[in-house]
């Protein structure tokens, strides 16, 4: 079996990495320089011209949004290998993907959208957990190539299903932080210990992995890692929303949420890391959360 | 040390029977039968007449609200002997709590607000978290009897301060669980696989204890049982919107969130589960969450 | 100078009646025979055939939704005079109108997105408002055929602009409707007289549309005459939310107005009346809008 | 009749005025000059003690919160004469009110809830209107007085009804006008023309005083001429949102609301005109509203 793995970026290049260590793998990236790093360090080939996908069995994309997939998409179809598969482990939209769906189709390649959760870490380590959407039966011819970088794949549903749950999931994320957030600076404005409030949180019924991992880790260190940027959660909290309302599902949540994480994007910084979202409500309330000494209470108690 | 127990409901009455094992023990319940019960099953004594808490060192209160405390209080008020402590494991409310605390410290008695998690499994075991505000030498005074039931006692703050954080714990769960309901209910109505969402969801960014324990457990079942009720979280987040309004903290989340408990407590049903706040999401959008295989969706794959 | 109107419902009837007046008209409707009756009432022709439409050189289009507009035009593009022009009175979709704006183009049509408000009875006194999309030279070849059965044209902006207008007017009305609905509901719970509360309201600085005229003429009369859907306000909510993303502007009141109004429209009925939203809000709080005597107030005084 | 105005600040000051053309009037003020430039400019007199009320009829007090109404209360309880109303014009809070009630009560004073609108113009021209909770036969008593600076009295209730429509009537002021941002914020972003399309708003079924007075005069001019403070609609809004609550009204846009103005009054400041509001809107979405040619759109037609 013959892969080809479109998509160089901090998953794609390690993920790709993996796949090449089982697989006959071409590589291609906008960057061209990057393909070539990757095909000095791992067993993978430079894929120099589209027309070598003719006899490539599985492609990959992995990209930052659906619109960079249906731009390579324009530039690739005429050279396809029919029957061959299409896996998308882009975050992507569900409901541009059923296009790209179709298109792909009347040139008898089967689209799958498979995102993939676990971070650059899982990425590494060849643990990424794939939820996946599309037939059965062409899941199954692609799980062997999966398996090289993921733990876990789970088929979650018919096409484009694999792009709505991961949509959700972040829109959960985002619900859960921000929620986080504004509880911890109504706490610390009264002099709570954010790190005390936060031991009895997460062994409470609230806890989530916003009040787990993403608050103590990055948010009260004030090291805010930008390794998933608030500009592309806020996009993802966009396709939730775009998700729920073509469900016909009413999401007041998801609503609200999702312009937040719009004005704190164009407010605070697309770049930044999503978990600087926080700062917005800091600068409401005029307070900084962080694990230092309160002023306002002095914790003596063991 | 001598103690008494005031409220024997389903969290108040184990806890009464883990203290009683160590240490003498008035207990005293509004339906007085259900104190006559714990002193055979236990160690502990019924309290007849208020009279009795004169020698009392430590009173615990453990009520539906901080409504019940003060009557409580206004009851026993002139019985109590000076230096004692009162540690109200009641899930109160902060502002009202201060003024209890300065009733009592007018009659040289310490109020510490004490509310626990762990549920009524965490109770029975004795394996209860405890997040307790007020001054330090006070909580040092009560850790030895708050070890009969808890398995970590976490001083929070000052007074009110174990109320807040129970209160905002409380707001993050109805969150977490209220935006999972509206996820999946977008996702039954796409024809996902829900069991196969949140199996990807549980090891993914979005997970929280509502996706991992109660929607797999409460919700997809059909069970909803009536732990907790749907009317004492409604009434947790109006006190946890009370303390981010008080703290002078802006919220959307939590003030979104408590409008929308209130309507579900109102329609749903007060006493039903907390779980079944995801009704209201189902009657919007014509659809039930439930593990049985889709119509629209047939997932095939192992 | 020829004209042709298309779609003959509520509004378009009376429109294209004036229309026939003082310009050559050819009418058509999905359902022929209101086209004949029309021709029968008024000056008007029949379209019989598109291809009546070569040598038109004004074509009015007054349809559901831009969905409506677009099968439309697929059927007509072809028999289309060069250098004419179409306008749209349609509540429609200003992102999707650009696409029909330049599948025209290319066939030399221009389009002019023209919504308009003043209702059926504006429609049938000729006195509605146009609020008016594209290049101003177009605008002024078109202003006299307007002026037929508008007493006010506004030129608002380029293509586009005019459905973007009238979506916001009508996400305002959705927004002014449903608090005004809050409002009142909190203020029955407490025995106020809402009569009395609107005539102070009415004289105050919380004053709208819907406190002056929509909630004492069809909610408190308990009338809701269906004039304007539900399920339209609801989709106009959805076209102002889009319009608001698209622009790159965070509007929270704009989302979760959005959420409400399909609950409700999905639990109310999409074909009622817009005003009966509130009879969520009353299914909320178990109360009734009305202007009969409360229970609770006796308003003795005159 | 004898009465005694208590609080002469830009609503006070003239009404008081208008009353003592009638009645005999005692006035008082914190900043005791104030009182002694409208005993000089009016018929009043000023009122030196407190003791000088034992034989007073009626006492209007026109204070910025129900807590300066308290601390007067607390100060002037003993002097009251039994019998005697007091007309309390402030901007109140219904809850607080029913104590102030029943403590007035207990000393023979009946207390009569009644806030005005109308604005500082109102005032000055004797043209206000009043919203009063209260017993009707007590109501009749103090017609007449009103009459002086009122042009419409309206009982809407019993003791609190009068707060409660004034926090409502607020809070619809608060709602319309955040929207109106919401939305005009969109359509600059979009290069609209907004004078244009506040024209055709204004005739349609969007309109409210925000879009036909507040917007055009206050935020398009870049005026905020401070006569109204965003820090006290925010206060309006918290006591709407209480009223709602403790009716038992659920109201997510009342909700959200209340969050939001306070965000708005933190970072925009508390003494800056309540419609400065919509510079948090701006903020968040980089645009600027005015009514200044806008460089997208050149509106050149009439």
């Amino acid at each position: 079996m013959k892969t080809a793995f479109i998509g160089l970026g901090a998953m794609g290049y390690p993920m790709a990495g993996h796949l090449s260590q089982r697989f006959e793998t071409l590589v291609w990236n906008r960057t061209a320089e990057k393909a070539r790093q990757h095909a000095a360090e791992f067993k993978s080939q430079v894929l120099e011209d589209f027309s070598g996908l003719k006899d490539v069995d599985v492609i990959f994309t992995c990209l930052p949004t659906t619109s960079e997939v249906i731009q390579v998409l324009n530039q690739v179809l005429f050279f396809l290998k029919p029957g061959s598969l299409w896996v998308d482990c882009t975050s992507g939209d569900p409901v541009k993907s059923l296009d790209v769906a179709q298109t792909l189709a009347e040139h008898q390649v089967t689209y799958l959208d498979a995102p993939v959760s676990g971070g650059t870490a899982g990425a590494i380590n060849g643990a990424l957990s794939v939820m996946i959407g599309g037939p059965a039966e062409s899941i199954e011819q692609v799980r062997e190539v999966l398996s090289t970088f993921a733990g876990k794949v789970v088929h979650v549903g018919k096409v484009g299903s694999g792009h709505a749950v991961k949509a959700i999931n972040n829109m959960l994320l985002a619900i859960n932080l921000l929620s986080a957030g504004e509880g911890l600076v109504a706490l610390a404005k009264m002099g709570v210990d954010l790190e005390a409030a936060l031991e009895v949180i997460n062994v409470s019924s609230g806890r989530s992995n916003a009040t787990q991992n993403l608050i103590p880790q990055r948010v009260l260190t004030r090291e805010f890692p930008a390794t998933f940027a608030l500009g592309l959660l806020a996009k993802d909290a966009g396709i939730a929303l775009d998700v729920s309302r073509s469900a016909g599902a009413p999401t007041p949540l998801f609503a609200i949420t999702e312009s937040l994480y719009r004005a704190a994007r164009d407010t605070i910084g697309a770049s930044e890391d999503h978990t600087a979202v926080v700062k917005m409500l800091e600068h409401w309330a005029g307070v900084t959360l962080s694990s230092a000494p309160s002023a306002v209470f002095d914790r003596s108690s063991p």
